[in-house]
């Protein structure tokens, strides 16, 4: 397998998708859909969507068009996530991705309302879902988990908690906390989604929310342990900056050598998990790469 | 029929319905519960799920349970437009309806999450709907509709026009688009879901679109008229504030006494439309006499 080939390909079919289903540029709330279009396309790796369809085909040998609203919809929501992070009164960031941020761009009112509009643009889209002669009760139970992963009690909750922190110390809890929400809840929602829409059973489902739950935790030790251990010429970031920033992360609590060892602990468990799905359906090489990428990246 | 009396029950049916679908104030992301919860029960006249109520009971005799979750979605929804227009970057307003508003109280990266909250929620909430037994095709035309007229082809897309205004004169064109989506989405948004949970049909949603369109435009030209013709005694806030700000209204543009002519024709049409529904349905005096109060209100 020529795993960047066919990630590629799949990043160029999922970039098709999302300028379809992404709003046109007319009208005279215009302004605020190019604010919206200038976010979600400016690039990234684009990893929710291609989970969740990697998810889907673990379940089904042929892509379905249901899919494609939600892989469109969790973007949008990945990427007004960004856009309200970025904002002055929280992280103030002026770049993203080596491009000026949205409310930079577009002005501080019009980050605030391209959010909004990408957020409930999302739940919009993925409705378009139940006119495509699907089951209705399987749509259904897609729309419910875009709703809450999202949410209070998933990716906003760690969200809350992050931001109240404020660059002080945080015990264990918290740090799981935001660890299990902030990061892993859409890597969920979309592996769920795709679950789901694949036809995935009960026991399934639980296995696979098991599996995005590891893999968002150690994609994020990971991010941590690099922080530490590269170089400012691999990672293409300045190396050091939670030490500077007095930032509590799973390396100052655990120290290194237990975060390497957990973070391969709880990719292997992803994986052993992963392979026995595969038992009973055909293999994905290329989640399990990369699920194993993922979390083993050097940058 | 004593409408302040049944209007009263009615408000704190409401009331209570909204306090059993808000989240609890528990868990570690507590603080942003309290500030959503803090904006929904701030007072407020409740006219949209009071709105969806009504038109729902135009249909049934016998109110459903599955009605409530949408009820509490419509007013969240609303709640967050409030929570986010009165951040800094937009309205700056540091008071509503005598109390401070969210940003004030809870700091503004809290008003952003407690509104992105509130908008999502809304959704987690709707979706509870389908666990309740009734007709999932059903359902998920009630959340299309809760997804597609807040959004930038509803209210959103209004408020966007409006900031983009930022004070300048408006042509006729801007504030019939501002009106018919910043104020006339959500009232077309809680009684289409209210006459979709009802079992209306097609041709009686088309109906109820167009008396709610009605019902948000002639309030709202009722609104600019009270700010030339009222007194701060009767409106409870200062007169000619429109003036002073030098702000396009429908009554700087079509005059007083055309305006006055308009909310009456406009609200005729409403009503006539209303009787027309009544052919078919029970009477429902208390929606009839409640859009004629919304429209012709002295404050």
């Amino acid at each position: 397998m020529n795993f960047e080939k066919e990630q590629n390909d799949r990043i160029e079919y999922i970039e098709q998708i999302l300028k379809e289903y992404l709003p046109e540029e007319a009208g005279l709330q215009k302004y605020v859909i190019e604010a919206m279009n200038y976010s979600v396309l400016g690039g990234g790796k684009r990893i929710r969507p291609l989970l969740m369809l990697e998810t889907f085909c673990l379940f089904q040998k042929k892509i379905s068009k249901v899919i494609e609203p939600f892989m469109a919809a969790i973007e949008m929501i990945h990427t007004y996530s960004l856009v309200h992070d970025d904002l002055p009164a929280m992280d103030n960031d002026e770049y993203r991705r080596g491009r000026k941020t949205t409310h930079v761009v577009y002005g501080e009112a019009m980050g605030i309302l391209a959010g909004d509009g990408l957020l409930n643009y999302a739940y919009e889209v993925a409705c378009k879902a139940f006119d495509m002669g699907e089951n209705p009760v399987m749509i259904a139970d897609a729309v419910k988990v875009l709703a809450r992963k999202p949410g209070i009690y998933g990716m906003i909750g760690g969200q809350v908690v992050d931001v109240l922190a404020n660059g002080s110390p945080l015990d264990k809890e918290r740090l799981d906390f935001i660890y299990k929400l902030k990061t892993s809840a859409l890597i969920e929602c979309s592996m769920l989604i795709g679950a789901i829409l694949g036809g995935a059973t009960k026991e399934e489902l639980e296995i696979i929310e098991q599996i995005a739950s590891d893999v968002g935790l150690a994609f994020q030790i990971q991010d941590d342990i690099l922080d530490v251990t590269s170089t400012l010429e691999v990672l293409g970031k300045p190396i050091g900056s939670d030490e500077k920033n007095s930032k509590t992360t799973y390396v100052t609590l655990e120290g290194l050598e237990k975060s390497k060892e957990d973070v391969q602990m709880i990719s292997d468990r992803a994986l052993k998990n992963l392979n026995m799905l595969k038992l009973n359906y055909k293999e994905n090489l290329f989640l399990e790469e990369l699920i194993r990428r993922l979390v083993s990246r050097e940058k």
